[in-house]
């Protein structure tokens, strides 16, 4: 689902439409229609050939995992249970035959992990580029999918793994450095996010959560949204920022900064969380406490617990 | 939703997903997920510029208003309730500011005639083509949404409106003929078609309906879907095609030929469907009778009592 409001096109359609009493629309992870029991998510983006990828650098089954894979990540962002998702996929005659079927494959694969079918969609032909849009629907029990807005002042801010995988992947692509096992292990890591469905759920069904969703846009941005959802402000300690031995060992080699890259660069699809500092002893899933909620606004970020002037850098997509 | 598969990618995806028991998948108007006391409706139709419109030949309010409705139209093909939409649009520079927000007032014009939120969904910008995805959620009483499998020998075909005057407007716009009011009328029926949200409700109301569907890709290929999910063929009459004061009058005065058009032209939106006979006086709204269903298959065309060899022309969107 849109986060950023991209060309101030959101604040205008928010001007012309109004959830209904009881609906959550446009803002979270997933829309949400309520229903007696159990509540709908409902959640949708679009991929496109030249924004959002480009052949050259994915084949066609990663660019098939990452479609259904961030859509199943905006389900675990709400705590959710993913039901089935539906692919609408234009494509130019060159992509129409092989291509397309790869990428089906790709899309089938991390299906099939996950147990989601694929219900329903659209075909049709592109002048020139790929564009692809998924929707999913998911579930939750009634009143209890995790939004942004419940960040409580004292909660500790928790990730679910590692950061900057995906942007160190995706700078490796673009670099074009030597690729060692540790810098195919950081691509793979950018082309095949692995959604955190159970974990969402594992996280919800604590009830401690405060709030919750996914890292598309990168943590900077991504908490931005918490924070102001919530009216709220955060300390960030970037020595705290979880890495693996792999962005350690490839940002050493290379000079790239690899908390800049963690606190900044996109796609990780890990969860971000707030509660209190006993959820981690409350659920058995790996959590990585960050920083804490306070009562200013923005973000404070802290190395080695002395304020820093840490600029986040913007995120492109490839 | 696809009808026709284009380039054969829905057999492939259908190798790939099989829906799980009760939920309805690829093949009709709409999937349904089942659920204890209401099924869920869900479709999704994806259109592009250079494919599906041109700048040039629609206002952005006209594109707003056609995306929503055609996906309303699926929801009116089953029978359902709409219930909400989610929209993605991908705009290229120069349609980023006042083209996309005319688009939304198009959009909104139509969604809030049918009282339908837009809850959520994804801006984001492309290289050169507009692209659009809409998404929409519906319901229905469990077990009662009307698909395409329930033609019986026997039953009369229906539809619920004229014929052909969205093909006639098209022709209008491509051949540049002079705009008079009729000609202005059916430019409006292709621009702006009116779903049959209310008359779907109503059909599934009595209980008498056989099969339904929404008629966007012209009566012989849509009723083609009908007699194959039925496992049934069609005695189509050609005079018994409704059609507009408005396409008579175009068509006598251009020497364009109205029943081709009313019979194979597409984007009228009108609902296509098969009953008993009686059904026509058991609804309060206008349905017109075509034909017959039948036990060969395939559809036979008369014209006038007479077997004719009538040939479907091909459809295409601009």
């Amino acid at each position: 689902m849109a986060k950023k409001g991209e060309f101030g096109l959101i604040d205008f359609i928010n001007a012309h439409f109004h959830a209904p009493a009881g609906m959550v629309g446009i803002g979270d992870d997933c829309a949400i229609v309520p229903g007696p029991d159990e509540d709908t998510l409902v959640s949708t983006d679009m991929l496109l050939e030249g924004i959002h990828f480009l052949r050259k650098h994915s084949t066609p089954e990663d660019i098939g995992w990452k479609s259904a894979a961030v859509n199943l990540s905006d389900i675990a962002a709400m705590g959710g249970i993913p039901v089935a998702t539906f692919l609408s996929i234009a494509l130019p005659k060159d992509a129409q035959g092989e291509w397309a079927q790869r990428f089906i494959k790709g899309y089938a694969e991390i299906s099939g992990q996950f147990g989601v079918p694929l219900l329903g969609g659209d075909t049709t032909s592109s002048l020139r580029d790929i564009a692809i849009n998924v929707g999913i629907k998911g579930r939750c029990d009634h009143g209890k999918a995790l939004g942004r807005g419940g960040a409580k002042v004292g909660h500790t801010i928790f990730v679910t793994g590692p950061l900057g995988d995906s942007g160190a992947g995706l700078k490796a692509i673009l670099t074009g450095v030597e690729r060692t096992p540790a810098v195919e292990e950081l691509i793979r890591r950018h082309l095949r996010p692995m959604p955190r469905v159970a974990e969402g759920q594992k996280l919800l069904a604590t009830g401690m959560v405060g709030a919750m969703m996914d890292l598309s846009d990168g943590l900077a941005s991504d908490l931005g949204h918490i924070l102001r959802a919530s009216g709220v402000g955060a300390i960030i300690e970037l020595n705290s920022l979880p890495l693996s031995p792999e962005i350690v060992e490839v940002c050493r080699k290379h000079r790239w900064r690899a908390r800049t890259l963690a606190a900044s660069a996109g796609e990780d699809y890990e969860l971000l969380l707030t509660g209190p500092a006993e959820l981690a002893r409350a659920v058995d899933i790996p959590l990585y406490p960050i920083g804490t909620i306070t009562e200013a606004h923005g973000i404070e970020w802290l190395r080695g617990g002395k304020p820093t002037k840490f600029k986040a850098q913007g995120f492109t997509h490839f």
